[in-house]
């Protein structure tokens, strides 16, 4: 049995990551679980599971956990530190990491220094520090799996490939709830809107992260960590029915893809269980049924997170360490109704310009950077407000 | 270099296979060209490309290829027998076969043989003897590449993955040009109308077989000998933009495909170049100016050879041997003008039925029964004029 944990386990991915090992029994032997704070989750989670230990992140929840599983034989840890911890543990095969925004990306790090194999659906780790992580998966004996649906699809079209021979890789992107709206109305999006994404049932943070398309963008620069490609070789195409969830161009034309029914169980499931595919229960791809399958240019107009994305994966260093920070903090102001949609890019534009640039951050800069830029968009909303 | 020999070099495929070694100066070595009939384009290849051998397969016109060849010091040999001769070299890598009907099977069987890698386009080989290729496949040392470029993008899509898991096979196929016509009308088709493929430029024996839908027939049984999979894992999907050239769908869900532009190049340069992919200076595929992939249901009742493909595969045998043999003679005798186009299905099932059945055939068998069949035939096609 492969011994997993999994950081943000009551998420949309973390719950998701138990129902594809509840359809696989014998497989998995679960050993931790995380929350940020949703304990009734998490305590109903431990009690079915049964793992060593749980951590609870928000440290005054943690009596609440203690009182849901007293008498259970679980460990219960707390806080932060408490996390870094789990992530840091060496006697278990996987960690999937499900958590959201740059809280992900300290134990990225952790799992990859204890040489652990890593399920990533925490795709801030890379934008961050995708150099810093390359380098620690060289001197370390764990591999990286992605589960974002895109890089899974891409993965999976290289198996048995040689990267070098890769011409382009083609992202694809439903273009949100927002795709056929004219820009002249994007002041008028309502929260409500947003959170309604056409095709996939995902948490909220990355839903508003589709609406704006800086989903998108933080895409482009994952994939440029994950598989080793230059920037002029990493495309966006519009394909509003989210089937084909990304392509990969080889030099001699031949181009292959990755396809199936928007259910972020598929690309867990083949994270967990690389390099097989194993049986599953989930409906499968008709495509006599969906008929049709379109395909448009992203508009950088409307969806000016794509071109910041672009602009802070050419520049480097800091640039998409403040736009993410940057992205996390509207997105956040966002959902909590203190800032408008079209707030939302301008905000993230303004911090990258002001931010003091450094070319090659190690942890600590990043870490400064963070705290500096949550710093300034929290005064940019106050002004705002 | 690899060194090459080329069956039929004067056809579609055999042309397009001398194109792609043009673009990747250095990386072959060609070493034999044969021609059924066609002398001026077979001594205008043997000039340029300097074989040590080249084969006439129509003996008739030996004198007049050695009229266009004296003075050079190329080995000019003519028949059936010295086409088998050539297949049967073990002084070579790699033989592209790429032969037109019934014609091309025993020279499929003399490479194998021979322990030579076979880039194998000609289909009609595996339908007719499939069971016994695979097995002179597993005692012999060499591989059997698909050019075919439904087969070659199932190769791709099942590149590093494990054959077990796969849980069905998607055959996709334009339709042909006859894919909106009403079958009332099908008796007046003419040869003409039958001789433009919507998308693809072939050779005029696999265009007809496009037009009846046949071909998408014998690609069934070629992919179930080719990938080991069973009558019910074989489905085909109508998908007119030719631009998915086919999918495997895994275990677990996830859908790959192989996608280009309806060039037979891509997959000829695959079946050359594998497992890599080099560099090719054609046009690559550009989704958004294509902007609409469909797909529907194949019509049975229009397209009565998908029907009888599926029958002669489940009841195996000299089934698919009677029906590939019938489907040659009837499609030669409609390029002639002696039947029409709906004739097509009805004398090849005639034929199916009134064989008498073998189970398990070997090639003595299938010889007996091929001209058992091309006979039959030319008795119903005088009875039909």
């Amino acid at each position: 049995m492969k011994k997993i944990g999994i950081l943000g386990s009551t998420g949309s991915i973390g719950t998701q990551t138990l129902q594809v090992m509840d359809q696989l029994p014998g497989k998995f032997d679960l050993k931790y679980l995380t929350a940020h704070q949703n304990v009734d989750l998490l305590a109903v989670q431990a009690l079915q599971y049964q793992p060593d230990t749980v951590c609870i992140v928000n440290e005054k929840k943690k009596g609440q956990l203690e009182d849901c599983l007293s008498g259970s034989n679980i460990r219960i840890i707390a806080g932060r530190s408490a996390l870094l911890e789990l992530s840091s543990r060496n006697d278990i095969d996987l960690v999937m990491n499900s958590l959201v925004g740059a809280a992900g990306m300290e134990p990225t790090i952790c799992s990859v220094e204890a040489g652990v194999d890593l399920a990533l659906s925490n795709k801030e780790s890379l934008v961050m520090a995708g150099n810093i992580i390359n380098d620690l998966l060289k001197q370390n004996s764990g591999k990286l799996f992605p589960v974002d649906s895109e890089h899974n699809a891409i993965w999976q079209c290289l198996k048995g490939e040689n990267i070098e021979q890769i011409k382009r890789i083609i992202l694809t992107g439903s273009g949100g709830p927002f795709r056929t709206k004219s820009k002249d109305e994007f002041h008028q999006i309502t929260l409500e809107q947003a959170l309604k994404h056409p095709n996939w049932e995902m948490g909220n943070k990355i839903t508003i992260d589709s609406a704006t398309m800086m989903n998108k963008g933080l895409e482009v620069i994952e994939a440029h960590w994950l598989f080793d490609v230059g920037i002029d070789q990493i495309d966006i195409v519009i394909h509003p029915q989210s089937i084909i969830h990304s392509m990969v161009e080889f030099v001699d034309g031949s181009v292959k893809a990755q396809l199936g029914a928007p259910d972020m169980k598929i690309p867990i499931q083949y994270a967990l269980t690389y390099p097989d595919h194993f049986p599953a229960n989930w409906e499968t791809l008709n495509l006599v049924n969906i008929g049709n399958l379109t395909f448009e240019k992203p508009d950088l107009e409307k969806f000016p997170c794509i071109r910041l994305a672009y602009e802070a994966l050419n520049e480097g260093g800091t640039f998409p360490v403040v736009m993410n920070v940057a992205n996390d903090e509207v997105v956040a102001a966002f959902l909590n109704n203190h800032i408008q949609f079209s707030d939302i890019p301008h905000l993230i534009e303004d911090a990258m310009n002001q931010h003091e640039f450094i070319l090659s951050p190690d942890l600590e800069t990043i870490s400064a950077i963070s705290l500096w830029t949550t710093n300034y968009i929290h005064d940019e909303i106050l002004t705002i407000a």
